[in-house]
């Protein structure tokens, strides 16, 4: 079963084709800049074998549509076609906010539609492009399933007092204002991954996720069901982000009316552009981070300090949470390469049993790495997230 | 010696007057509805023992000046005066927020009040009155030590890490925009209490203090000093209270601004006003909430449960934060009265060595009781909380 994953942003179009009798990639590509005076395509097939070719496009890519119907013809047709068109056999949309009636990943059905778009308010920056995609794609592969995968899905299971936010109760009945989480795919994947490392049923383990990417957010797991998450009604709640705050008190909103005269969309846009890192430090790499830090720069050691404190009282609550803990993964970008933020944010746990290995820790590697010491109580884990797999196997298991 | 304890509000004033020999209170007394058509003010002497009296005013009290000197005629004046003028040694005042600047108890002097003046947007609802009063009380006693004790105070010894909010640097440079927290007199007298009573010197101890109340916080206290608290820039933020939100995510403020047109103004106005329990279920007494839940009312349940489960989160944060924790204390209204917040708040933290007794937990008591089980490995204690001793022990030993 070939099944080809997209992800369709307000301006781009990330995809993927996989070979799921393998679980193998056999393209990967990028379409940007679409709707610009001059967009781009970089297609590549059998990505990291000796098998690979690269093919790039720069020219004008007026909408989605056109993108979509560029990649298909470099994936099914020229010297690098992998396949025919008829041999993709479904297709995976990645959607981020499935709100309270898209609790898991659904085969698209024209009645759902209206429920789909109310979706919209959600995420007003994501959804209109994931679901916009979809149809594209619906138009151009009208004879497959198409499924549309929800980042929120994993969090459906978080129960009422987990989610609900202490305001007036018709904001969560009227305006549906209530913890949503995301990046539930990503948490869902290295939960699943974990369970199977360490030899446990998913349904009898209890597991802490953290996903560190420029995106940051944890989740706590309980017997393979995500009970909290740290990501709110939108992704700007809960841990320091590249660009985000995550949380502060819900009164700087007033304080920076009161005394800067902003309004509420100028302080949206700063706590969701210029803050986290890049706010406390001038920087949201955390490469650059760690170097500034080592030629003395106090920002950048504040930055890291906040962040990686941050994570770890997330941590400690999560582990309240969950009463026993299995294991602990690093996920993204951060998490699965960046030692000193998975050392900080562990930092003082020992006596909970959290124990990490410091030299392990130090090791790269691209393949699932357990960094705990022999002593831990608790198992820390490093797994490299694959959403695109995922996103691949629901699409799947629900086609099958 | 004696000492007058001020507690100035927009419309009101509470005072106590304690022997500090003894450590006595030798009245007590509350003047409401100042500058309204009709006010009151009530004053009991030796409260709580055969000697009270209660003397009731109902008349106009056209302001704190006025308010504070009816006080003062029925302190030392009449059939039950306690005192004479003279015999009041000091005075000492509780202000709200002492912002960076007042990071500990301080005598009033002339050259302080720009200083001061610039505290009161930190605090505008409640700095402008208390230093108002202040400035009242010290024209009634110009011979006298007047002390400012500052709620923020305790929690000037939050690292930077934990104070600092990931928002651009310079709202914190030029804005002031940082966690101060707030009930810092009581959170430093229970865990004062708290090492007394464990028998460990304070500076050897790791307490984590719950001030459950209409508002509520929790202190880290590390070795004798706060290392963290959950209100913030302002009391909204942290664990949900009577009215207030406590927690959100930042970017509710957008979404209600976009989906229901509200301004910065309403909404701040919502959550501090009709949010929190009251928000959740239409009450804020605990009381009335476990009547509602015995009654089969699922709002009051859920707010119950949305309470608790935030304490819990933060309860396992701060045990965190810590690394090693000797007691829990709790106190105010709430954490001294409700047995059933106190153990929903401690569910599921045996494992970190947690453990309430239930039956000594439903005991009710004036006095400080231990309520952790015999194989607890944390103390867990209900203290009650005395701000105004609190206040007067300060103001005595800036005094001395």
């Amino acid at each position: 079963m070939k099944i080809l994953v997209i992800n369709s942003g307000s301006s781009s179009i990330k995809y993927q084709l996989l070979d799921m009798d393998t679980e193998s990639v056999m393209v990967t590509g990028l379409v940007e800049r679409i709707g610009e005076a001059q967009g781009s395509l970089v297609n590549k097939t059998f990505p990291g074998t000796d098998k690979q070719t690269v093919t790039e496009l720069d020219q004008p890519i007026p909408n989605h549509s056109e993108g979509l119907r560029l990649s298909i013809e470099l994936i099914c047709g020229g010297d690098n076609a992998v396949c025919s068109i008829k041999d993709i056999d479904a297709v995976g949309h990645r959607v981020v906010a499935g709100g309270e009636k898209f609790c898991a990943p659904v085969m698209v059905k024209d009645d759902m539609w209206p429920d789909l778009k109310e979706t919209e308010r959600l995420a007003p920056l994501h959804n209109p492009a994931n679901l916009g995609g979809a149809k594209d794609a619906m138009e151009l592969f009208p004879d497959v399933p198409h499924v549309l995968v929800f980042d929120t899905a994993f969090h459906s299971t978080i129960p009422p007092h987990a989610f609900m936010y202490a305001l007036p109760y018709e904001c969560y009945e009227k305006d549906n204002i209530r913890r949503y989480g995301a990046h539930g795919t990503s948490h869902k994947f290295v939960a699943g991954e974990c369970a199977r490392l360490i030899g446990k049923p998913a349904e009898e383990t209890n597991i802490i996720t953290i996903h560190l990417g420029n995106g940051a957010s944890m989740a706590a797991v309980e017997n393979g069901k995500c009970v909290d998450t740290s990501m709110g009604l939108t992704p700007l709640e809960g841990l320091v982000m590249g660009t985000r705050s995550g949380d502060i008190d819900p009164a700087v909103h007033n304080y920076l009316a009161v005394n800067r005269g902003m309004s509420i969309a100028d302080i949206d846009t700063m706590l969701n552009k210029e803050s986290g890192l890049k706010g406390l430090c001038g920087m949201n790499d955390m490469r650059d981070i760690h170097a500034a830090i080592e030629k003395g720069d106090k920002h950048a050691e504040l930055a890291l300090g906040v962040q990686t404190y941050r994570n770890r009282k997330y941590v400690s609550s999560y582990m309240g949470v969950l009463g026993r803990v299995d294991a602990i993964v690093f996920t993204a970008g951060i998490g699965e390469n960046d030692a000193i933020v998975r050392q900080k944010s562990l930092e003082g746990l020992e006596n909970f049993g959290v124990k990490i290995d410091e030299e392990v820790n130090n090791q790269r590697a691209k393949a699932p790495l357990k960094i705990s010491a022999d002593d831990s109580l608790v198992e820390i884990w490093v797994i490299p997230t694959n959403e695109e797999l995922a996103i691949a196997r629901e699409t799947k298991s629900i086609v099958e």
